[in-house]
């Protein structure tokens, strides 16, 4: 088998073990991982002496120009996946929000006609749930074999589900290979809350954290949880952010329930103090970023595996923009940048002996394609996969300005944040798409990544 | 790179995922896992078409040539390790019994002399400490520097060691890259209990079960991780039997302390009915096999991750010697053979759909070279790693026997249980030992392999 | 003191002990408790040889001449007080609802009109909240200064109140001596599921169960737990029927939360098995009753304390009402009688030895006088406290049928339940009202008991 | 009934409630409870306006001349039931230590001739095992008809008994009416501990604290849990006085084990800081007095109910003994005096409004006698019990010093503690016994009170 790229003298890093070994590339798929690869005389060899060869994260959680907060947020489909691949992130699963009365396979046609003229790395999608009334219920299955099998539904917002219907989608999710993703936070608490300070003119951004307190989330994870136990379906709960989530997911693990959790880089790295700063409105999003004890309990769930996976909820909107809410918290567009940081952010983390880089690999790409059906395609350095390849060098130092981020918007909430390591190379299926900072792919090259069906079940909680 | 041997068309699994891939090895070790790799002239190509390509188990508790129960155990470790070797394990972890007065290394040197000229496989030691008196407990880390940095306990047995000298172990464990193991059962509870049932001339095997209650080990288990969890050590769990152990042994991980654990075969395919078989006294083990709940609860910790490793306890003893205990259960010598059955019963499990197999090779061989300081050496299929091997046929069907045994024991007491799938091929450092049952490999062949030191914490819990 | 009345020669039971001790009153009240108390020449002895003296029950929880399910509940105050005492039960806490914009204190007067010139015995009441909007919040101070200091709120039925207003009148509760209790099912849940049997025409009255089973209670006992934990208000739930609900309720008090929960009757003796019974209709209630796993969990929570009280929920409705629903269980009304069976079942159950005589004492009186600010008037035998007395025979046999029942339902669900023991004779405030099932009282001679206002802090877990 | 004493004007203290009423006592016993009692003409008018009329304390763990620690603890039965009077404790449970080959009946006589003569208010007995071989554990049956009922094992000290023998005497317990109490500490790891820190020449009393940590008391606490439970015994734990033994109390309890509890003021009013003090030997006692933590679970668990009794484990020891181990602490006899401290105390905190007087009264009084077998004489006040009455003043105020202390010992660990509240008079069997501080009483006039059998199962963990 000719060989058209060889990563060389690298180590190799899986999200069980790091070993030594050369990396072959053929055509858009990783051939061979071996040691001394001697590489054919058209070979493109890649030097990696004293980096890592890891797979591309693949991002569980984006908002690409998603219509929300009365505006739509600053990143397309080129400028969000450029970012995320200036960071590592080869794979992206944007949401697509469902319109009242549309048929799930409806709306992933709308949202694909507009992603893969833009997409420069591959991208698949997760659809939110607001209608399933008069049958659109049955089209989940649709959507399913056109590889869509990922469904989400949230607690709040206005149009937020009720608990009868998450209990419908989720029973329902069992027999079609579906998985169930919960935005959880309690909705009637949040409006009372908020209404609450506002009244008594209490609107700066720190309110947005009162209003959505620590339990606030906490008990809508106990709710989701418990109506995951009642179905026997699996669940996956986004952004999870606070400590008493984290011990629901686990005793529920502990039960033997497939019960699985995602957080984000910004509630490991932030606490809730970042509300009391003058720019603290541009850290709103929601759930808010949560105090000590829930930062502490989400490095404890992730690093003991209770947590499985890490990704941004990549949201952003204009300095302008998170101004409408300068005097009322309530009109702050939710939702920040970070498509780009994710990778780089856990990977220091690992760098600085905090988790090890298996662990980091294991939440940013293996477990995520595990969870979602791309495990066949995508998620790690392995004969046959996608050559989705970051080339890593663990020495490198940076400190992250939107200056030098590579997405649309204009400020970053990770302004001035030092990393050890930084994404040297990224490779999506064979073809370089940055180095050393400089993009050198393709509007539109990315390709939309059909999943498989999913069906989680008791024994893949000791598998993520 | 030269390739001397080519396992072609099978697939690769590893603790993490199973995928198509070719396997080259060159010398004693992995050379290379890719598509399509190409033979040398002079390679010897396996054809794998329809197996399973899998990293040879490493059993982490035997007990060979063991002088115990007033007898020696029937094995030595020339037919120990063949009859490892034949049932798809290629390193082997006995146990030295230390001397009293005697210190660590001489231990080790006492009986590698033994073991180095008869074993057929890699082999490496435990040693289980009786005396830390009189400055032997500096020579721990002797044994470490020698490449065995894994220390046992027994809490019952006339040679158990005191909470005391328990605890000063696990204390000075931590500074010298050791790891403490731990037999654990109640040993005043089991004299208090034996001699009460004998008083009672209630001596049947049912009474070796009924002296060793659920409770027993219980207690024990949940002590022994308090003195861990007081220590701030590391703690490995052998042979974990009983549900109120698993247990405790998940809630000391979900609040991060690095406690470990290994069952066996024997209890998660049979429960405390066997002590009621006319043939009980041949099940005869400590701790003895407990009931369904346990056995549930087994496979539940197992399965989502809270246990980590299966390794058999192989200590057999000849019908003859098991009948001295046929008036009397407190003289049966305790131990049964499993040497062989281990990797074939586990991947039966995985073939059935219980686990997977993925789980079945974490928990045979990658989780124990990772725990044991060997992952640089053994427990996984990936270039650079030994080339031990073992080709898996997962539609073969087996019965257990003793008569295709290959060890030197004349029963056993998986006599009769029907397998999914069998071991068909075993490598050993590129040597093939075993073929379709027939052993091919050589008296000495096996080495001693040297376990680096061994550092447990936190972060490991989610990486094992 | 003059003693108008002596109870000789009978045994007292307190929530504390039981002792041999003559009981004196005068006038209304209990004047004194005593060893061979001598009579005046006016004083009428009762001889209670035998017999053992207790306080008059407090029912915590009825619903007299209630408009609901489209008709109104059987039972008036006459009936329905009349029948109580029969019972043994001398105070009867009444649930007014509230009307949409009504104060508290017109809510009060309303309903205080009707039941004035009508109770036989004693009552008070507590208020179901439907409406805060618009300042009414600010009335509940108002209620409760008129001694009605305990309000309700509905999670289920069309007029129950959102988390939002929960958590706003728990809020509330803290700074104004007023007590919240909760009537917790999963409102969106009931109705998904009745209306997912309905519309696959499963209609009979073990669909009421099904579609309200034990984690529709429990979810909703979780959720409104933690919405007093984060408040920091006391909070009692009535009719706990579910296991769930149990074990939540006794964690939260382990933390130190004062929670404090209701049980009835009907909870204790049936299980879901009466709704496959012919006559399932006459037993539809809500929460229903629950699996067996749900009664043991919750004589258990009785038994040690987690459940302080008993309290009937009777809302009895005619056998031609409760057949609207025949054919679709959703027009059953919902609701039983059960006001005149507490005491006799309860104190049954301490003379078969399932508790004690002072525990049944303690939850049918002096707990409820304690938890709804009553304690310095009723509740006990002791002197100052009103003359509520009850002769009960230890020794008596009766066995329930709705013939020799006093209200003015037309069955019973307790037909046919045999009951060792018997209240013999009834004083509310030193007057007779019953005897040997005859009934000696006057319409209107029961009055309404002004509560204090009610704080129940950390200690009172332990004290009640 | 003649009235020989009459009590008018205060409010009576049970504990259950509080209220107003005059108590009159007949000969030894209390007769009447009433509103407005009339005095005979010879009746003595005690005048208790503004005062409480609370039952006698039952101390139920004292040490009272023990020989220990290489001396005897200084107060004999005179000086320290006197001591005890003082302090409004009318009832004293003193250990008496079984001799190795004595039978437990001669245990009691050999104990019971000392103080017969000596003790100045009621008492009786808890027997400690040493040995139950030789058929002494069926002389246990003996001891019990004899009224004493209640023994206790050591896990802790060269007397203590194996595990072995502690299960044997708990399973023995069930059938005989016997309730086993434990002193619970790890006796290994305590030797470990000191004999470490005294070769590391750490020999001040902080590191009897250090020798003695929480953890080596929680172990044997959840160990001595378990052994109760495996045999289905009731236990009843003596001065608990960490978290982990707290929690595992409660969590025993909510599991329906009878398990009860006990602590000492010494462990709610100070912590392990009083080690550092310059007086620091004076605190010795074991268990240590323990860290913050653990003082505040012991407050919650006694407060919620999960520990039911306090008692002081009077055992004290002159200056000049405890200066033995001023340069080692293994040579500080253990012990601290506390005999006249526990009412004031505990009642002051109540006063203070940290738990109710009914909770205090409950502790020191009512549960000790309910638990064992005291309840039909002591630890109420109600008819029919024997008149040990304390009249206690709310509104005094005391600063404890040793030379207004009534017993034998040359300094207290209270000194300086300042109380609210304090007794004014003393009655034992309706003998005024002290009065202002002035013992009034004789030597001698106290009587041992013979138990009842104790049968506690779990109805009594709601009834305690």
């Amino acid at each position: 088998m000719i060989i058209d790229i060889l990563f060389k003298n690298g180590s190799v890093v899986t999200d069980s073990a790091i070993f030594k070994a050369d990396v072959a590339v053929t055509g858009e798929k990783i051939s061979q991982i071996g040691l001394n690869i001697k590489p054919d005389p058209a070979t493109e060899v890649v030097d990696c002496k004293g980096k890592l060869i890891l797979p591309g994260a693949i991002d569980a959680h984006t908002h690409l120009a998603m219509p929300f907060g009365g505006t739509i947020s600053t990143d397309d489909y080129e400028t969000g996946t450029r970012s995320a691949a200036a960071g590592g992130t080869t794979t992206v699963f944007d949401f697509i929000l469902q319109d009242f009365g549309e048929t799930f396979p409806d709306a992933i046609r709308r949202r694909d006609a507009i992603a893969a003229p833009q997409a420069v790395v591959d991208y698949s999608f997760h659809i939110a749930v607001k209608d399933v009334a008069g049958g659109l219920l049955y089209t989940m299955e649709d959507a399913v074999k056109m590889g869509v099998p990922s469904f989400k539904v949230f607690m709040v917002y206005d149009f937020g589900v009720t608990d009868g219907v998450f209990y419908e989608v989720l029973d329902h999710s069992k027999s079609i290979g579906a998985l169930i993703a919960v935005h959880a936070e309690n909705n009637e608490l949040v409006n009372y809350l908020s209404n609450k300070y506002a009244s008594e003119k209490k609107t700066s951004a720190w309110y947005h954290y009162l209003s959505r307190p620590e339990f606030v989330e906490g008990e809508a994870d106990v709710r989701a949880i418990q109506w995951a136990k009642s179905t026997g379906a699996a669940l996956y709960i986004v952004h999870l952010a606070n400590k008493q989530g984290v011990d629901a997911v686990t005793a529920a693990r502990d039960e033997g329930y497939p019960i699985f959790a995602e957080t984000c880089p910004q509630y490991l790295n932030f606490t809730s103090d970042v509300y009391k700063r003058p720019d603290g409105i541009n850290f709103v999003c929601s759930p808010p970023i949560k105090g000590k004890a829930s930062q502490q309990a989400l490095w404890d769930g992730l690093t003991r595996g209770d947590i499985q996976t890490v990704a941004t909820d990549h949201c952003p909107f204009l300095k302008s923009e998170k101004k409408w809410g300068a005097k009322d918290f309530r009109k702050i567009p939710n939702g920040c940048a970070g498509i780009e940081n994710m990778y780089p952010y856990m990977l220091s983390e690992a760098g600085k002996g905090r988790i090890s880089f298996s662990k980091a690999v294991g939440v940013c790409a293996t477990n995520v394609a595990k969870i979602f059906g791309l495990a066949h395609k995508k998620g790690a350095i392995a004969a046959g996969l996608d050559a989705d390849i970051v080339v890593y060098d663990p020495k490198a130092k940076a400190t992250i300005s939107n200056k030098q981020m590579h997405g649309a918007t204009d400020h970053t909430i990770w302004e001035g944040v030092t990393v050890k390591g930084y994404p040297e190379q990224t490779w999506s299926r064979g073809r370089l798409v940055v180095k050393n900072g400089k993009f050198t792919g393709a509007k539109g090259a990315g390709k939309f990544v059909a999943c498989k069906p999913i069906k989680l079940t008791t024994p893949d909680i000791g598998n993520l």
